[in-house]
């Protein structure tokens, strides 16, 4: 119940904190239709069935400057496992030169269609004539998750999240994972029902919570390959800065057995992205200067060592795919 | 004549110093098929006919947030009279906020046809599949303005900057000019005759070079009430760091009377500007943060004094306009 309460959160968190209610709500809808996985992730990788397996995942790469130098250095330094990157952002060809030159890299596409900072915006990577329903009056990616997905049509999204993975593809990007940005591709059953689709297109792993994996009406879009994860532990607004590492600290002290994410959003506390995050003290630069000093600091190691916590990569589950 | 050179070759330099040879002969073409002014820009603004008239103007706003930061502050203490936005950029939207908050500032827009660093790429604000000759194989606008010149159909360019302008305006921008980022717009007669067009359209002054202005078959798309700048200062890569002020200060010592547009690229040389401009030291970030030195130097207003420069903003000029 704790995990089912710790990713609700989480997911809620991921929409920015607005209009939590609503997006909640549609995550009942979807907690009450999937099926249930027969065989631990754990065991399928060769692992105890209580094993504690963990992804420290980078989110938002090429959404900044900023962000992206704290994400490869911290992936670099093995601190994080593995990260997702943003497509239709700005910086997407300083993050394909490093995929270029880190063949090994465990980079997915964390496929995109909001746009939430107040004076730095983006647009869809589809012809625009062609995905008319992702726009906000503004002519940018909607602002907010429940705006995005009481608005775009699923026919729009799955153009628009093809052409994010072919754009990746073309610019020297092997995908090794797909998540969703804001949780919208898991907001609604339609927009769920495109992230599965796409994903089996290219037979990739992708970000679905053991709350999809219930029961229900999506249970038939999960093929038995598909991979859910047992929880999502991620920073949220009531930790106080001063407690960041308490709060990752006894996170990890309390991982069940299973296949956790650890999601954190790195970047240096710099002008550029003090400017991108202006107005948005949750998930700004101080926050993610906090997560990447949180990673990259000896504790963090300490911590991972001593409760036994087996680290893995997205790309490790993409093999269990083939 | 040096004025001649000088325009040339600032013009060469705003194409980023490469196929600079191609790009003169475009010019060639040009400075020999326009037609001249019958009274000067001073006579019309009411000066004497023999005054040193300066427009200090900014370029590439909304490129990066270092470069918007340094040219608001050039622009708060008057040390710019000008600037002009680049409409396609990520930071439009924070430039959009500071001309909603700054109603008097002398901002116009820097018509984008091109997308010119390593690292860091934009596409248009027209529906991409509208303008299929705007991009280059990497899916972005062409780097260079030789090969968008090459490929960028006129109707086309027509299609993109208008959309520029209905863009910047819905966004709460009043433009008071029009220029063109890296010269493409008068690179060849065809784009020039795009570039009158939609400036006579929208009623704006726009960057004509003198040269532009001689005889020939591009006089017909001058109106009478169109104007032309007598030369540019702009600086140019053999000026070595050391002799930054030296240059401009010389430059404006020899002022000609005339009507002159002083370019210069503003921004801080920060983490963001050194990975936007990487392997790019010509109107790279240390570059930037020397103008941005010198134009809020005391040197610099203490010199336009002694030399009884008449300082203009583009919408002194636009009102010869109405």
């Amino acid at each position: 119940m704790k995990q089912w309460f710790t990713f609700i959160y989480g997911l809620g968190l991921l929409m920015c904190l607005r209009k939590l209610a609503a997006a909640i709500s549609l995550l009942f809808i979807l907690a009450a239709s999937t099926g249930a996985q027969t065989k631990t992730v754990a065991e399928r990788l060769g692992y105890p069935a209580d094993a504690k397996l963990l992804i420290v995942h980078a989110d938002d790469l090429a959404v900044a400057h900023s962000v992206d130098a704290a994400s490869f250095d911290a992936l670099d330094k093995n601190a994080v496992a593995s990260a997702s990157i943003m497509v239709p952002c700005p910086w997407l060809t300083e993050v394909a030169a490093y995929a270029r030159n880190h063949p090994d890299a465990d980079l997915g596409l964390h496929l995109t269609l909001t746009s939430e900072w107040k004076i730095y915006r983006w647009g869809p990577v589809e012809s625009k004539d062609k995905v008319p329903s992702l726009f906000d009056p503004a002519g940018y990616l909607w602002p907010e998750t429940v705006l995005a997905a009481a608005h775009i049509k699923p026919e729009e999204a799955e153009r628009e999240i093809r052409a994010q993975v072919e754009r990746a593809v073309a610019s020297g990007i092997h995908p090794t994972h797909l998540d969703t940005h804001m949780g919208t591709l898991i907001a609604t059953p339609d927009l769920f029902a495109v992230f599965v689709k796409i994903a089996h297109e290219y037979n990739l792993p992708f970000l679905a919570p053991r709350l999809l994996g219930e029961r229900g009406k999506l249970l038939s879009l999960l093929s038995e390959k598909d991979l859910v994860l047992d929880s999502v532990v991620m920073a949220n607004p009531s930790v106080h800065a001063d407690a960041w590492k308490d709060f990752y600290t006894s996170a990890i002290r309390d991982l069940k057995p299973g296949l956790t994410e650890m999601i954190v959003h790195l970047g240096h506390d710099d002008a550029e992205l003090q400017a991108v995050m202006t107005d948005h003290p949750d998930f700004g630069s101080a926050w993610r200067q906090r997560d990447y000093d949180f990673v990259t600091s000896p504790e963090f190691k300490k911590v991972l060592k001593e409760n036994n916590v087996i680290l893995v990569k997205w790309k490790d589950l993409g093999k269990l795919l083939k």
